[in-house]
Order: C-alpha cells, then structure tokens, then sequence
C-alpha cells in the first residue's frame, strides 16, 4: 500500500497544551509522525510519495471562507497585538450569547474554535494546508484505482468542523477527502471513524447530507472528548437522517465489544451501498494510549484490518489520532497490513 | 456610607490566570479589595462592617442548582481526578454542538463556562458565598431604609450566568442583590453597570423579565471581553423586550462621551419607575486600567458619583473590576464620595 506523507508536517510544533491546568508540550507532537513513517518504511508496506498540490479550492469545498481566512492569518495578528505565548482562546460565545465574530484576535480565537488545548503557533497554518493536500492526494489514489492507500495526515482533521478548529486538529482531512471523492464521481462515500474520540467535526460537515454517511466508534462523550457531541442519538438531521451513527462506548472497553460495533458499523456502510471507504484511522485506542481508555492491543488492530477488508471497497485510510509511544508506528501499520492481507 | 466587607474573599487567590497564551498570576486578586478597603477607611467614608449570613436561597433564587453544586464541588473533583494545576477548562460546547453536562471533570468545566482565564482553585467557592452575603446584606441595608450602601465585594460577579462563571465571576452579586430587593417588597430594580466590561451575566439572568431593567455601559464586544454579548441590538425578549439596553463604546472614549450615555442610562432608569437602584461598580474604566480602553480620570468618578445621585433613588454600589493600581481605591471612594455629595 502506498503512503503518502509530507515533511511539512513538522511545520506543526506548537509548545504548548493546556491539560490539567497547566500548559505542557503537547502530546499532538512532530514524532508521531515520524514513529509512524520509520514503520512504514521498516515494514516495507510500499512506496512512500510526497502529496500533489490541489490549491485551496478543495479545502474551500468543506470549510467556510471566513474560517480558513482566520486560520491563514491568526498567528501573525496574534503577535502583532503584542501577546506572549502561543495563540490560545480565553472566552467563546457560551449558551444564550451571540454567535457573531469579533474583531480582537482574542476574540476571533474564541469564535473559531471548540478547545483551548490547541495552541497555534508559527507553521501551523502550512502544516494543515500540507496535511490537507495529503489526503487529497489520497483521494487521487483511489480514483486512479488504488485499492487501497494511507494518508499520513499530520495534523489530523476529525475534530475540525466547517467554522472549528480544537482538539488538534485544523482542516478536517478526511472530510476534505470524502467531498473530493464524490467530487472524483462517487455518489455515495462513508467515512468510518475508529479514532478512539468522537470525529465530530466530520460529523457536523455532513450532518444533514446522504452522500456521505458518518459512523464513529468511541470514547463516550460524557467521559471523553470531545464531550459535547457523538452520543448515540445523533442520526442526522434533514437529508441527513438516517445517514449518521455514533457507537459511544465506556471505560474499559475491550477488542470484543469494540470489534461488535464495528461489524455493525461495516453492515450499515454495506447496506448504505457505498462506492468508496474512508476510515478516519486514530489508533489511541491502544490500551496503553497516555489520553485514552480503551483496550485494544496491538494484534487486535491487525483483526480489524482484515474486518475492514472484508468490505472489499476501495479504501482511504486517512491518519488521526494515537499518541507518543513506539507502539503508534506499530498499530498503525498493523491496521494497514491487516487491510492488505484480509 | 456604610461598607460590607468579609475577609473571605482572601480565599479566593487563584495563581494562574491564561493571559496571552501563558499563565500568568491573575489581574484579578486579592490586593485590589484590600486597596479598595484602605481607602473607605482612609477617607472616612463611614462604617466597615461585616455582612450577615443569608444561606443558599438567594443565591439559589437566580442561579441554577446544578450549577451551585458544580462551584461547591468542583475544586475537590478536579484534585481527585489526579489534576496537577488549577482547574481550567479545555473544551467546551461550541457551534452545533450538545448542551449536556458531561460526567468527568474537565468537561463539567467547559459546560459551565464561557472563559477560561478563569481558573478554579482551593477555597473559590468559600469566597464566591462570602462575596454574595455581602451584596445580601447590602440588600437589606437598602431595605431598611439607607439612601445608599457599598457592597465591597470580591470576587465580582456580574459576568456569571444562572448557569455560566468565567470573567473571573462565579456568583452574581448584583443579581442575587436585584432578586433580594424585590423579595423585600420593591416592585422595580433596575441595575446600571458602569465596569468597563458588558454586564453579560446580568443581561442573560434578567432578559426576559420586566421587574429587573438593565442597562450596561463598557467597551464594545467586537473589540472587548466578553466578546459575545452587549451589542446595542439586545433590547431584552418576551416580558422582558424594552428593559434592557446596551451601550457599546469604542476604544479611546472619552468621559465627555461616557457621560453622555450615562445620563441616557440615567433616564431611562427614571421613566421605568424604578423603587431602587443598583450599581454594578468597576473601576476598570479608568484611563490607566491594564487590561481596558476607556479614558476616565480620576475625578470623572466623582462626577458620576453625583450625576447618580440626582436620581434621588436608593442605590447599593455592588463592587466589580477594576485591576491592579493604586487608583482602583481612589477612583471607586470617588464614586461613593460624589454620591454622598451630590
Ligand atoms: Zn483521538
Ligand atoms: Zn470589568
């Protein structure tokens, strides 16, 4: 399987997270990348090409004009008011307060995003642009017949929303890749998020759409981020009804539980007759993930590779989550291999 | 004029305050009370007494009890939670998503929150109650007949919500004020906020409700905190539509133009009839404050002191900002001054 994966992705080195009350080096970090990309190669999973660049038109497709503007330019009006640290919101228009972007940059920060972990810093903004083009590349691959091809997307996409960037995540990558999929000529596209978070960003962009049927499986919100979406009544609205499902799933969990929703996940994508698969591939499912809490082990991400196979659609598997132990390369890698020979 | 003062408001001394992306010590500590209170005892302003204790159902009179149990409990459940730093929240319900407090910690945080500058820390709570008996006993000060009273309180409350703390407010002084004095017999209230921020929390307690008329002056939220709320088009909705009325002032006003909507203020405070007056007094008005814009003198409080006074109305001064200069003692005793004088 080819992977595609861009060094600008070092761009993004943010220094600081806030967690637990005090501001940490973030655990979304440049290594992770790298601990993934040194498997890859030691595995011999395939070639390893640098992306193609589709422009911001893509990117404009999902996301509101106003929204990639402010991630163009945060950073550099973050500075020029004089401020210290790395971007970070203070205050955000909360329940019964108006939903109206300010002026301030203090302000803006609040209005453009769902978390204040998130720091920006210098580069981020060509860091997501480039992760971006990643999994556009991606989405090339497959319409060029790929069977199968893995997008190693840094920074990730699934939290970001059409207007929202937090949880690490600024342009949503898999979401960019499924509209240029149908845009590629697909009519119907779903996107499998295995991340061990709720992917409420891609769910919010094709919440009220059938062309695009969303299905995570994750931590439950009441005890996990992002907290205030993926519980499990959320179907979709309007066109979308019917076309959203979300598997929240407790503390402890272990593979067998996990592997049952995603079988019933499979079914729905089968049923729903899609043309091309997107699996938003986050691996802090681990059980020895330093932010998560479920139980999987690295031989189990090999099964659910092969369960993904199964399905035998042409798939796009698109990086996000999974944090900073060795074994980030290994279960990532253990996904893709088990797609390979399942 | 009398002074209500507790002690307790010493409890309330956070160390971290996120500032321009770093943490900082807050802008909003325990030395300005004790500047304030050097300076009534200084300038012999009258009487320093101690407020009574009216229990929870004043506060629970306008806040919501999850809420309250969230402030008394949260410091505990965020230690026991293995936390290393003060409490802040890092995600919140944005844009579209739900608006269902979550079972951990960090995202009960961001639920009843819309600023995290804020950070919770040991003995808030202890504070936040102290800081309402004040503005209690100030209440019943005003019922028993004095002309005016000045509820130095600390923490300030007027950007706390039924539901929502942040702007370094928990409880909501001038509204539990408010809610005491018509439970004492008054059948108008109306309060003005003069803190150079919007008076948000108040607006929201009181937006549909014709016995409460607020009226807030401060910078405009396009370009100042707390960025979502005082627009000059929220005029109050239901019952409340036309008793609520906001004065966005841009960076660099002068007094001359401060004054005027005041005495604006001031009218319409008139022809709504009210029975008694509150003042949710900040000094963060002052041309020196560090974290503000307008450009008020040190006498300018002494003559808004008195144009207050010519309403003849029974006024309780509810202490809210003003930051770390010497001058936050000066310029509020101005304001009381100019009142007794006036
Ligand atoms: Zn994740
Ligand atoms: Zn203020």
């Amino acid at each position: 399987m080819e992977t595609i994966y861009s060094e600008k992705h070092k761009l993004r080195d943010a220094q600081t997270e806030l967690y637990g009350g005090q501001l940490v080096y973030p655990h979304e970090r440049p290594s992770r990348a790298e601990y993934v990309l040194n498997r890859v190669k030691d595995s011999e999973l395939g070639a390893v090409t640098s992306p193609e660049d589709f422009g911001m038109d893509p990117i404009l497709a999902v996301h509101q004009p106003d929204f990639v503007s402010f991630l163009q330019t945060v950073w550099d009006e973050w500075k020029a008011a004089g401020m210290k640290g790395e971007a970070i919101p203070t205050t955000w228009p909360a329940r019964r307060m108006v939903q109206k972007c300010p002026n301030f940059i203090d302000g803006k920060l609040g209005y453009y995003s769902l978390a204040c972990e998130t720091s920006i810093s210098e580069g981020t903004w060509e860091a997501a642009y480039a992760s971006a083009q990643v999994a556009l590349t991606g989405a090339k691959r497959l319409n060029d017949g790929a069977k199968g091809v893995f997008s190693l997307c840094r920074p990730p996409g699934h939290h970001a929303t059409t207007d929202l960037y937090g949880g690490f995540c600024f342009l949503n990558n898999a979401g960019i890749a499924a509209q240029e999929t149908l845009n590629n000529g697909a009519k119907r596209v779903a996107i499998v998020d295995v991340d061990f978070h709720h992917g409420n960003g891609s769910q919010d962009m094709f919440y009220q759409r059938d062309d695009v049927l969303f299905i995570s499986l994750h931590g439950d919100p009441m005890e996990a981020f992002p907290h205030f979406l993926g519980h499990a009544d959320e179907k979709g609205e309007g066109a979308g009804e019917g076309f959203n499902f979300n598997y929240p799933l407790q503390p402890g969990t272990p593979f067998s539980a996990w592997r049952e929703a995603l079988a019933d996940a499979l079914n729905k994508v089968k049923e729903f007759g899609a043309e091309a698969l997107i699996i938003s591939l986050g691996v802090d499912t681990f059980e020895n993930d330093p932010i998560s809490f479920f139980k999987l082990a690295s031989d189990d991400f090999i099964t659910y590779g092969e369960d993904i196979a199964k399905l035998g659609l042409p798939t796009h598997f698109v990086m996000e989550g999974g944090y900073d132990v060795d074994e980030i390369g290994i279960n990532t890698v253990n996904v893709l291999q088990g797609f390979e020979g399942g």
